[in-house]
């Protein structure tokens, strides 16, 4: 999205920023772009500002600080507590590869050969077999598998693996979204933090039980943590994983771009791995068969999205569920007051709220209260409390929201089970916001001149398609442009899909409409 | 310890054991190799018929198998527990570095120039700037944090993060105690999964306390979860970490082959790297000051350390606070019995027992239960229950101890209580015999000529030394031989020394001692 002279600039600024951070205090937890102003460089500006990531040595290398962390922990624990449930077992495989590991014949990793990163040399010694770094977890994971999977009783095998993969691509870098390797390739670094490789055989067709299984649990990372309203479906045969069998994904839009972005994917990969890899085994009547596999994968973006979703131009919101720090307690200073005092009453605060479950914090720093306010608001703390002597004196604290600003006073007595609505209602609010606005964004398009109409005003598109891949890719070379072309997003599963009255059209070739599917421009 | 041709004849053993799994089941699950015959094959056979690891496609590097990744994770949650506590937070730096930034002036990753592994080309196109994969965490972290400290304020960072990182060394590799890459250079690969950079200022000393404060944490893993003595104390000037300070170790020891091994490490870095990297603040005074820095590091070899201490002719032996199974429950039929009822009481067993906290799972699989047996003990699975019809009969269960192979009966009544009981002293009873045995091997030596006995006898050895670097470099090259040299393994701390004698002389150069200092060969 961003050229990379912006980034380089904004890289400069915010470095610059820093500095200022500590000597104009009143003034420097503010955002210099507007969201709605230009998205491109508010959104590299506030990752920034937040703390959520630092520019490394390297361009389209981030540095990941506590604060992303924090909030990919919050989902993973989510993630691996469920997939427990499943009995999926935690494993880790080596992150290099030989050469002869990369040839295997109908490899689909050859798709990724030009975006493979080799080690060649040690020190200053050439290495005569040269080693990848992954660039796909399937190539590093399966050739063990024949070994591991014998009879029927050896299904299925079940395991995850939380592990970056590397390919070099020519891309835009959009730090948490993309990134890029910028040296003189301007190449990609694609980190795939999760990626679940699950395997299983199944007699008569896949599971696709459970290959939605996991696309829920995507869902309810996207729609209940990051609140953030998503579309379940298939991918089309041109933007499925191309090994696998077919994939499913949760979508996202982001209005302001009017792009979709492909939210967690849940691929089915069919046979087409176990013949490559020959993993057979020996069912039940002592036959030879062959296994099915499914993988899954989620990625850092998801935190991106988040930031692209809910941010404003103060900085960074953030869903209570994903906060960790959902609560900041702030003491506000006057004269004559006993500063000691409200610290206490700050202190006992923090403690009862955190005692209840509440992940609450104080800021009794020396600096002033209006730029602990700023501070906090840029780290999108979703909740706010405010402390000083007139409160005290009442019994009361004044709670701020950070996702509507708007104040309330509450009173000490019940303050627990307040703060607790509160963040709840912040929670709904964000999902409510955020949905209407994608909402608003759907445009359903039954003719090309509706849809290239909704394609220039950003939309999401709904359109009855003939499901034909030739008709995709003429649509794709039809809408080349600038900011890129349209392509499919997803279609939405049968249980999800708009009626179709008899004789509808595709939009796009006028043959037969078999599906309803989402359209648009994405990251 | 073990030569690559030995490893490679393992490896192919154990892959044709696998196949005859299926096939002669009854004898499948049994070591080729005893503890106390060839103890380097018995380590290469038991980790991978235990199915902690398996072999991978690049000599050296191994595949952690779910059960080798759950006890890791078992010790990273205790450890994440206590580091959060102490307001350490996680974060992620990029595994990827450029050429500038390994040469720093006085760069102490000069020292690892000659095992840096350099990414050269992607796909096919060389790159012109070539990127290293990072061999250490702290030339990847320090030169951001000149960003984030400004001020006193800022202060202290604690940052963690758990990493892996790479290093090409010529050196023999052991599964999970030195990875090892084969190739033509023989290069070694050694993954530091844990790393914490912990980043803090002090005014008039370094801060030991909090130095020790982590090190009394992985003291804590071995003795606690492990059950594995260890030795607190100092790594000498030799031995320390080159960029820092000093270096404090907790430091095992392996009874069957002499050797001393270094269980994890804790590192003041004093101002070395604030110097080299301009990590300077404004203190309190309004004058420039520079930080001071702590780091420390735990290692997979951790895992290894308990296979051989705890391991034996059946396999594994795990300590029941690292099992993931800590209990096993196997039905055992008898003709005319009616095989449901007993299932049905096995499942209710696992259920009271993982209700009450215990680990619990049952195998109702069609083996025999002699095949099972075997299996669980290979696997290291602390306790098993065995129910028949006769236990059923009578209300009560037979549990057998894999430490011991005692066996006992519990009425079903009591099973939780009793379960318990035996697990802690299972837990407590290795760690006891594990220090019996570590005991018997520290041997008190005042002379060169003790000194040199004790080493040959594979002791761990305890001397009184005059704490000069030359001297200990004498000492390595007059023991220099097959099996390695000898070197300090620690000193203990201050509190830990046993008393001094007035007039007591080193061992090795007879002038006067000043510590009293553990030495042998190691890993």
């Amino acid at each position: 999205m961003a050229s990379d002279e912006g980034q380089e600039s904004t890289s400069n600024a915010t470095s610059g920023g820093g500095e200022a951070k500590h000597k104009e205090e009143e003034t420097s937890w503010s955002l210099s772009y507007k969201k709605y102003g230009n998205f491109e460089q508010w959104y590299l500006e506030v990752v920034v500002s937040s703390e959520l990531i630092e520019y490394f040595d390297i361009g389209g290398c981030y540095i990941l600080r506590p604060l992303t962390v924090s909030i990919w922990e919050i989902m993973k624990d989510f993630f691996d507590a469920e997939i427990k449930k499943m009995k999926v077992k935690q494993c880790y495989f080596p992150f290099l590869l030989s050469e002869a590991a990369l040839e295997w014949k109908e490899n689909p990793n050859k798709g990724f050969a030009a975006k493979v990163a080799w080690v060649t040399r040690s020190g200053e010694t050439d290495l005569e077999n040269h080693i990848a770094l992954r660039p796909t977890s399937e190539t590093v994971m399966y050739p063990s598998f024949p070994k591991w999977i014998r009879s029927h009783r050896d299904l299925p095998l079940k395991l995850n693996q939380w592990c970056n993969v590397v390919r070099w691509e020519f891309n835009n870098p959009t730090p948490l979204i993309r990134y890029l390797f910028t040296l003189n390739l301007s190449a990609h670094l694609s980190y795939v933090l999760h990626s679940w490789i699950n395997l299983f055989y199944f007699h008569l067709c896949d599971n696709i039980y459970q290959v939605r299984e996991i696309l829920e649990l995507y869902r309810r990372i996207y729609e209940e943590y990051l609140a953030i309203p998503v579309v379940k479906g298939k991918a089309s045969k041109l933007e499925k994983f191309p090994g696998g069998l077919y994939t499913t994904t949760v979508e996202a839009f982001i209005p302001n771009t009017g792009r979709g972005i492909q939210g967690a994917t849940s691929h089915c990969l069919g046979q087409n791995f176990a013949k490559m890899f020959e993993i057979n085994f020996e069912n039940e009547m002592r036959e030879k068969a062959m296994v099915w596999q499914n993988s899954w994968k989620q990625h850092f973006r998801t935190i991106g999205v988040m930031v692209m979703v809910h941010g404003d131009d103060k900085g960074l919101v953030l869903p209570p569920k994903v906060a960790s720090i959902q609560v900041i307690v702030v003491p506000v200073p006057y004269e004559d007051a006993d500063m000691q005092v409200i610290f206490d009453v700050c202190s006992a605060t923090v403690e009862t709220l955190s005692n209840a479950g509440v992940r609450a914090e104080k800021d009794i720093e020396e600096d002033s209260p209006s730029w602990k306010y700023s501070q906090w608001e840029m780290k999108g703390v979703p909740l706010r409390i405010e402390i000083g002597p007139k409160d005290m004196a009442n019994n009361q604290v004044r709670v701020v929201r950070r996702d509507n600003s708007s104040e309330t006073l509450i009173p000490m007595s019940s303050i627990v089970e307040n703060v607790k609505l509160i963040l709840d209602n912040i929670q709904q609010s964000l999902f409510d916001v955020a949905k209407q606005k994608r909402d608003a964004c759907i445009k359903v398009s039954k003719t090309w001149e509706e849809f290239t109409t909704a394609l220039n005003d950003k939309k999401m598109i709904l359109s009855p398609w003939c499901d034909e891949e030739e008709v995709e890719i003429d649509v794709k070379a039809l809408t080349e442009g600038e900011s890129g072309a349209a392509k499919t997003l997803c279609t939405p599963f049968e249980e999800d899909q708009p009626e179709m009255p008899e004789g509808t059209l595709c939009f796009a070739s006028g043959k037969p409409a078999k599906k309803w599917t989402y359209w648009g421009r994405s990251y």
